[in-house]
């Protein structure tokens, strides 16, 4: 099957971008700047990659107004080249939906529902009472427990777990080995053993989220753990017990997340940080990459904490002394006071 | 299928506890304080929601003697209104235990054996010579390889692989996504690639032990990597070849642990902690959120390591002069001197 | 089935070993020289455990020139004692590869391609165009998407996701849970939402790598996402899309990776390691456990962040003056120049 073609002019009128060159350049498929070939539509978004801009082979390239200038091929002109590439692109992305329907290996509980216009793969397991409504996919693999909702066009893409009462909306994109609706982590001490706290609540998660791979969220205690609209999670992610995710708030790998904590809108929370339980980090927070969020933020800004990687040998020096830090700034103070 | 409902006096007299107020009220769910209606029982145990008491609208509210005063409502008594709450808590639990039996669809070696009393889910792969005893529930699609046992009234949630060599106490719960027994992470160059150190160990996991989401435990290379009774792992947590924690300890999510390190009893390591490989911590340990852990505890207490979080800017600043940490210490010494 | 048994001669030859003592002692297992009984071999490479050597009773063992004298027992001798008996425990791994065949209840799309000495496992759904090389094994439960490869003789162990377009070299083993070839992380924000990058390229894992439990190693955006061969990823790892990991590069659990950066060849990096995207790491590096690398690394060598563990009080006296550290260095300066 040949890919799609598309010329210059055509996807300028579809995504409103300016043109410079001949418009009836034809382009079938995307690639980067160095890696792109006669047929093909570069970017430059990040300035960084500007110096690839003169030797690339791309067939045209999708920048800003003011690097055209420099571009040795028709060009599509654009306010954010990386918007604009990101909609053209998925014209070319080969991924096709599956058909509706119910795969025969599939285990259906009698009272689940499924919408006829729904895809159910192969080795599919769903419980009493579930949900699936109409466009939506359940890849191959994935297992859905009792009182689970999985809302119109979302999909689980392929070994995903919904344990028990997770509500998904619409939209939903959830990647393999993503774990939602586990237990809470609750235990008490009963003399010298734990019990566990049984965890009544479920999970939900607002239309067009993204859920990466190997990722958990644990339903809530008493009430729901709450993941607003568009909250974009990356891969290998924990989020405890009865968080709240505010709408827009994205976050990268290996970020964790204790139980009961409430995260504002529109936050940023880079790869491998750490939060704490029982806090609240307002709208529009930044926390950098392993920062360690221990107590609530309630002021919008960039956060981090941590320190700079050295060779290993001064690394020890320093390390040694910052056990003596308190010490340090107690002997200035005095010295300074001499 | 209406909830249970309970009385006080029925409540009290099952658990032990004081009743103040009407004890025919009866209560038909558990909530929060703040979340509670008519007929539901609340709780106050972590003071930071005494606020809330006064409001409630909860039917009835377990609680600390202390409190009663200000309750609006019949109380139960309780020493540890949180430890109260959960054992009332598990009343209300919908969730129900499958029937004994196995699934049409499940694929099993002809040497295991599955205890009639046992259930097998859909999906399900048991490998030679494994056991399942009594209760047991291994859910939708586990895999369980050769050489393996689950205890009697275990429950593998779903999608759980014990690789090879796993044997599960009584009682163990493992939640989906959780993989026991994989290869020890053992490799040894032989000029200039790497070979295997096979992986010839099991993993021990004794009762009662609680094993979260995506949670990763290896076997052990020679001897085995072992849970004593009642270790609780939250999720995404990472356990070593030939590592051994103690009965009673509890691991919050993200903390990994290197190979053939011991971990005493009654120990709890916060969310995201890093333990390194070879060493020993006593006993009575708490290491505080995201502690990096690289030589052995002897004294029980509490751990932490690490920075504060702060403002990107400012912060910057003083990761900077961390690397000068050991010169300033010098200049210091100098000058206190003088 | 009796364990095999072998001679100290003939392990000898095989592998190229010094023999002390008799060569007829006979061995039939392997183990640690604490734990072996009379017809097993030990070993003693790490010097921390040559006193358990003379209490040994282990029916003879593996060491160095320098060690033979104090062994109780006759000896091989080996330059590399780790890497010698790594080859002898390898004779005695009881595990046995599954003959070839298609399991009944596999669901393979009729344009796949399965060698006849493959092995495919229980469960096991194979998309479109995917095609599975001679001596491959696809354990239970996994999935594999459209245009993927699992070269000759690799082994998916169980519950493997191939998402698309991800290629395994040959000899190459994936643990239980991982995810291969998701979509990266990548967005871009439109108006208040954010909408999808889409992630158009693939995965491409050369021969002999290993990919430990629960990892996830996501597909390129244009480009691949590239492990060269020989690389070793332990478990709970995150690789994000356009990552390259040099030739022989090995990385401990918990590990991080950010997109697009290089990491180069024979590199170690330690557990709970974070990786910032868009840098290069050069090779032989090593970077120690929990440390973050926000720059490029140019130089061999060892690296290192963070502060070291202490008791909680202590440590929140110090972590509270790191937040003064600036300051602190300008008062020493000031002060010195009086």
């Amino acid at each position: 099957m040949a890919p799609p073609a598309h010329t210059l002019t055509q996807l300028a009128e579809r995504f409103g971008l300016g043109l410079r060159g001949d418009g009836n350049t034809a382009v079938c498929g995307v690639a980067t700047l160095a890696g792109a070939g006669h047929g093909e539509l570069g970017f430059l978004a990040n300035p960084r990659y500007r110096s690839e801009l003169a030797a690339t082979r791309a067939g045209a390239v999708v920048l800003r107004e003011a690097d055209a200038e420099s571009a040795p091929c028709p060009c599509l002109i654009a306010k954010d080249p990386y918007l604009a590439f990101a909609k053209i692109a998925a014209l070319f992305d080969p991924r096709q939906s599956p058909a509706p329907g119910i795969h025969a290996s599939a285990a259906i509980d009698p009272t689940a529902h499924i919408d006829p216009k729904a895809h159910i793969g192969a080795f599919v397991s769903i419980g009493a009472r579930s949900r699936i409504e109409a466009g939506a996919i359940v890849g191959p693999g994935c297992v859905i427990g009792a009182d689970c909702v999985v809302g119109a066009s979302s999909e689980l893409v392929a070994r995903v777990t919904l344990v028990t009462r997770v509500r998904l909306g619409q939209r939903v994109l959830v990647h393999p080995g993503a774990v939602l609706g586990a237990d809470g982590f609750g235990l008490v001490r009963n003399g010298d053993h734990w019990i566990k706290v049984p965890q009544l609540g479920g999970v939900v998660v607002g239309d067009d989220c993204e859920i990466g791979a190997n990722t958990s969220i644990d339903r809530g205690a008493l009430d729901d753990t709450v993941l607003e609209e568009d909250v974009r999670l990356d891969n290998q992610i924990q989020i405890a017990h009865n968080v709240r995710i505010g709408a827009h708030t994205a976050m990268a790998g290996c970020v964790g997340v204790a139980g009961s904590t409430k995260i504002g809108r529109n936050c940023l929370i880079a790869g491998a940080v750490g939060i704490n339980g029982h806090i609240e980090i307002c709208d529009d927070v930044v926390v950098h990459a392993a920062g360690v969020v221990l107590q609530s933020i309630t002021q919008p800004g960039e956060y981090a904490s941590g320190t700079l990687l050295q060779d290993h040998r001064g690394w020890r020096r320093n390390a040694a002394r910052f056990k003596q830090l308190d010490e340090m700034a107690r002997k200035l103070h005095t010295l300074a006071k001499d």
